[in-house]
């Protein structure tokens, strides 16, 4: 691993853990049990970058690889049942370690789709699924549309943040600088949408019927 | 490929446009924003040939090998918004468009469960999948219960069109009979099943419980 | 093929018949057509093991290999509904059919895990995925919360059993003296959380928003 992967995969881990928290939130909302809740936590921290290597045929998952974030996703969402109580505390904390989780993931997809000579959208593309399809994933099991397609900019900014790294590194920039180039806009755009409450324009049609 | 197969590949392209575009008017049902619309598009018409070859271990997928794809279908998911007060107007187009691409989907399948020298039961599968599973995705993400497995004769038409292709492949027919006869036959049962309505019985069964 | 690994096998497609037959009430229950009450059946019964190994890139996918399971599970799955009328009556039977199903099928996926060499954690949550993860796959083209996340003891009877099954195969226990142990330990276990109602503690968090 490079010096820039190393320090990426470690805010990745703080990313993945807030994931796992927030979801065990989502279970505790539908009354799961205990398995439940970190289930649900270690398919939302992980389930995007299992897909996306389920889609791309990259084998073995990081997860069997690495066993370890099975206990760490799972035991930091049962940990949450615990601090329930104080959790609606930290709300800013986990909006922000989820932004920096969204941005990492995003640009940790987009290596590996390029480490295996996949064309520019591709790379794109395999960010933007390591980075939102865990969420997803989670609304599907707690059987609800997908927040994702609904809400604050969320897609969009993995979208831009990968387009940013995939397009630095292809103009041959230095790689540090562009991680932390796409990182640093990534990451404020997230917040910006946040703050702002940005969202993509909805579609709305009432006509019923199959079509 | 084989000029057949051109001519499907062609007609296809048609079929994933339409299949994109009815998943737009669903995602604008659940008034989902314009990213969940591009998304639910391409997962519609893209998802039936994913989720074969994953399950076939058949890699890279198509989308993969050609990203146009992600462009041609996400778009025209897009291009409906504008076009939503219009497009039931083309409600019997769209249906038809369906039907063709039910059947050239499921050929489709099958010629790539047969490249892998599969049996021919899971050639079939194969291609009721690639025909079919589009649109579970879709109503998956959509929450509700699968239209294909509540409504007219869809899937028992990919069975039957896939069916009648793997037999006359297999008794040495001449290529190009088959594609066409098997898709004439297909297109037609399709639209005559939309036309007078023919439904599978359904199972109703009210007994409260797990079992 | 060992003999243990046989008669493993050989109460598998016992529990397969009895997993499509209850995915068939369900169908009944959405009011699916025979098609759907067919594929359900095949999704509930064999996804778990497809789930693993699409996980694992364990290719080929049991049933690609043997299409007659497609048969045997579709085909029970029909059944039930000649047999609807009478088959609650058949309840126990169907409760102990399943825990068999739980156990064999944690066991059967364990087995595949450690024949690809992976880490024995993995082993474990790849016989959990096996156990348990068909019925996901039919709570989710339900629309329902999955089951699992909510109810008696089922995925830790899996986890449980599967971990003893490692843990004697790890310490060279005669490997007939494991398998028996190990079905026979979460049978009893599943029977009694069955029998006295032993839940997992739940989750139950109010607090609305994302967060």
């Amino acid at each position: 691993m490079q010096p820039a992967e190393s320090v990426l995969f470690f805010f990745g881990l703080f990313a993945m853990v807030a994931e796992a928290m927030t979801a065990a939130l989502a279970a505790g909302r539908r009354k799961m049990d205990w398995f439940g809740v970190a289930m649900l936590g270690c398919v939302t921290a992980l389930g995007g970058g299992s897909l996306r290597d389920m889609l791309l045929g990259h084998y073995p998952l990081l997860w069997v690889k690495h066993p370890t974030l099975l206990l760490l996703t799972g035991g930091a969402a049962l940990l949450t049942i615990a601090l329930a109580r104080v959790v609606h505390r930290f709300h800013y904390l986990f909006l922000v370690l989820d932004a920096i989780g969204l941005v990492v993931f995003t640009i940790i997809g987009c290596n590996v789709a390029m480490s295996m000579g996949h064309p520019l959208t591709i790379v794109v593309v395999a960010g933007m699924i390591t980075g939102c399809a865990g969420g997803v994933l989670r609304d599907i099991l707690c059987t609800e549309v997908p927040l994702l397609f609904r809400s604050e900019l969320y897609a969009s900014v993995s979208l831009v943040t990968g387009a940013l790294y995939v397009a630095g590194n292809h103009f041959g920039v230095e790689h540090v600088a562009v991680v932390i180039g796409s990182v640093a806009f990534g990451l404020t755009f997230r917040l910006l949408a946040i703050r702002y409450k940005w969202e993509m324009p909805k579609f709305i049609y009432e006509r019923e019927g199959p079509h």
